[in-house]
């Protein structure tokens, strides 16, 4: 297929969904500036591993990446430490909620992977030995997106006002000795990591070295190594959709991250990265159109690992 | 690449892990009849979608295929109930040990997905409702591996006589109110279920349908639909290999299904079906050797979903 | 005060309870033999360290003893084996449900007391070490009461057949190492223990010797030592009443031992033992009324070590 | 007894464990301000309901009392509210760690009692409805001790530099929606009320309510009612020394409360109140040799609840 064929199934998704935008699902709560974002509005984009991109509904309004800005701290943790990076941190798939302690209790401050909050509060704390995240993370983004990408900082000073089970989960593995710098730091760190603002098409674009063996979408350069490139894919198909994960790899079947703010990057390897958009969650906290639309997607391109 | 092309694959891994036989893990102590099994053994074997196959080493010495078994019930499951069955099983990874029954106690019997301990015996307790599990693997397996197969009674046995865990769990469940059947029957069958007695070649052939969108391997006929069997290849790579599930992922990067006996079968769907087995374990309770020659396997062929 | 002092008071108190006999809580449901027995039955007896005895309501009716027998099977344990009986049992509130298999698998099949059900099962499986622990305690329990004291053979099998849960704990202990003995045998005597059939009467003399230092209710002979009979009282006081030991200990104030057939059994230190029994349980597995008498009767009396 | 009978016992406590002075244990290390104090100190004071005093050791040497301030907290709180403090607080033992998460994710942000950090946090929270929790314990525990009382700035400022694990509990109940105050302003009160400074000899006179059904131990007015007062003691004897709370009513046989300083403050109702103290603690986080004392205490004295 090429972008050409993309473009219309994804009008067709586009219009599909568009009689049940804002009637189901609910938009986060968390913090006040997620929560009044209206309902009603979804986007998708693609960009294929040859440089074509589709786009349909509001796939150039921004909104808050919020985990999937996961993936990026990731890459640039990986890029900066290699295997130093995993010291403190696991890679399986946790069974409890993405922002639960019970684990983090037993397994003494270690967070199962660097999908969940904790995860990637740790790989916040370790990239601060080497860089500042986040300057390192416009950077990263503005050269993927191929243009400036910005935080938004409402968002991010909401995140640190009211975030409390992030704070509660930072201080805790603070107390478990698993965090090198001072909280405060940390947490601003991956608050503005949350805090990221972009569109569909900013992110289809951004996760383009995901499908093309860790290869920078516009300049060829290598951003990961191939093997690296794998270990996200992996990890995004195991841990990042939050507690749905194995509904995720039947329904679509390809590497995904959510967030709360309602993004969804998938994966396509050796083929095209793609963004959907819908602000409403599902029970699970992934967002509800945002599925409904990936499995439309899986299902009508054939397109799935499986 | 053809079946021709996979031979010289095969006998090289042989020949690479040939002098590691022995030298690390530990063979399965927890029934007697288990770990009496010399540790060292391997071998393997594949079988293309298009019917060739390829096999090295002991490919055709027969072990106890225990929780690889998992599969095979889910399959006649899903065959026999259809949605039904996920009545009282969950679809997710659960971030706790096979055997774990705390999560069971936090979630009131209903396992978290079909390839623990408890999931499958759930699934056995619903085959009890529409067949004899016990027959009904057999005839399933036979005809799959397009020879007789059996039971291992010893091995039966043995899991009856020492297997407390698995009692613990059934009988668990069974005071929440989750098993129709009688424990004692539903464990008989799920015991016979673990002690299948099958050799890498007939797993390989076994699990054909699994890379066939649900077509049996010899008569072409749907044994599942393509989305069930995309369903069981999900389920494999989130919850296949107990708590090492996110490294296989990216290590291997194929659906896999590990046992305890030291087998694990692996698919690359629309291409092949692979089994490997050595009886020394990891300390995740994966084979160790099968598993660096599923990723020898992975790294020779460049076959991976990711 | 003396015998005759509280005859009106256990007169009194079953005078203000009569009228709500049978309105609140419901009758223990887990095994079927249990489950029969009429709620609106209320009875209570004391016999003080001198050898008066006061009675009141059905103080003569036969009950199932239940957990209560786990004080009488402690106390068998303490005397047979000393301070190895606690090998491999806690003395320590549990925090959760006294059949919770979650504490349980945390550490490791060591039970946190013997006052939950895991416990029992522990302490009955070291009786099997050095007596017959179902001989054992009909003549402990006959030589306390001063007549013959019987097991319910219907409650027994009762158990046994559907007791699903005390059946996974033991399995599970076993599953540990934890377990001596044969797992049927010990859940054989343990459901014995639980299906002994008592009167208030003979309850209240069967405790005897827990209000005086250890010694014999009737023989004056020392049963236990003194610390050994702080020990008991100690634990029924901070374990002995299921997770609502908090509340007793303020409301009552007395070291008290429930079971989920509706008996309580109470310890006044160097003056009197008593026991109250209605089937209605609350909430938190303890009989209603019973409870409700023991408070009644902890402000009639002033009687609190507090 | 009379305090001259209880200053000769006092005396040869403190002759028989001088040789152990500093031998075993471990002065508390999760603050700076703590770790530094020297561990081979020892003191012992009483009080009797009557007024007598007896002393011996260090009696007069102020200390961090740490979590004894939980039990002033409680007293504050109880005066300000009644019932109403309960809303958010169980009052049952734990079973899990004085500083652990778990419980309080499984129960929503509501701590098992008010003697863990949760529950004190609550408590303080609760406080801020009604007083200012700083002035209102200094002027409590100035009344109740019969002279000035001051917080150790230095500890207090300590805990919030470093007391991680507080912070994490407070932000986790905030999460919750359990703490109706900024958690800065209630973790400011509360360590403050860690960091009390007192003697043996103030906490003895400062317990003296507890021993005389809530009369002020010098005006002799109400301070708490009958029945708050034995709700105190029971949970002390429940709740009041971490996970050891088991052995304590066994050993020592009355209610207690400790705290990681090395004071242990114990009462016998209508007889006396003291504390003990001693910096290294043992395994359970109560003081080592104050524990010792205590037992010595109960043994010579015969004084017990049981």
């Amino acid at each position: 297929m090429t972008a050409r064929d993309f473009q219309p199934i994804l009008t067709d998704i586009v219009h599909t969904l568009t009689p049940d935008l804002g009637k189901e699902g609910q938009v986060a709560q968390y913090i006040p500036a997620l929560a009044r974002v209206p309902a009603a509005q979804f986007g998708m984009a693609l960009r294929t591993c040859d440089g074509h991109e589709a786009a349909a509904g509001a796939a150039d309004t921004a909104f808050s990446i919020q985990s999937i800005s996961k993936v990026f701290a990731l890459t640039l943790g990986m890029r900066e430490m290699g295997e130093y990076l995993w010291d403190r941190i696991g890679r399986e798939p946790s069974g409890t909620a993405f922002n639960s302690l019970v684990q983090l209790e037993f397994e003494q401050g270690t967070p199962r992977n660097p999908f969940i909050n904790a995860g990637a509060i740790a790989v916040t704390d370790r990239l601060l030995n080497s860089c500042d995240p986040k300057a390192a993370m416009l950077d990263l983004l503005s050269g993927l997106a191929g243009e400036p990408v910005h935080f938004d900082e409402e968002v991010a000073a909401s995140e640190a006002a009211t975030g409390y089970r992030n704070i509660a989960l930072a201080n805790f593995m603070k107390s478990f000795g698993k965090l090198d710098h001072d909280v405060a730091t940390v947490l601003d760190a991956y608050f503005h990591h949350c805090a990221v603002s972009m569109t569909c098409r900013q992110l289809a674009r951004a996760t383009g070295y995901l499908c093309r063996d860790g290869l920078h979408p516009f300049t060829g350069q290598p951003l990961l190594t191939d093997k690296q490139t794998r270990r996200i894919n992996a990890l995004m198909l195991t841990c990042g959709t939050y507690d749905a994960a194995g509904e995720f790899a039947f329904s679509i079947g390809l590497p995904c991250k959510s967030g709360v703010g309602g993004g969804i990057v998938a994966v396509v390897p050796d083929t095209l990265s793609l963004c959907v958009w819908s602000p409403a969650l599902d029970a699970t906290g992934n967002s509800l159109l945002g599925r409904r639309a990936l499995e439309l997607f899986a299902q009508k391109t054939g397109l799935s690992v499986f």
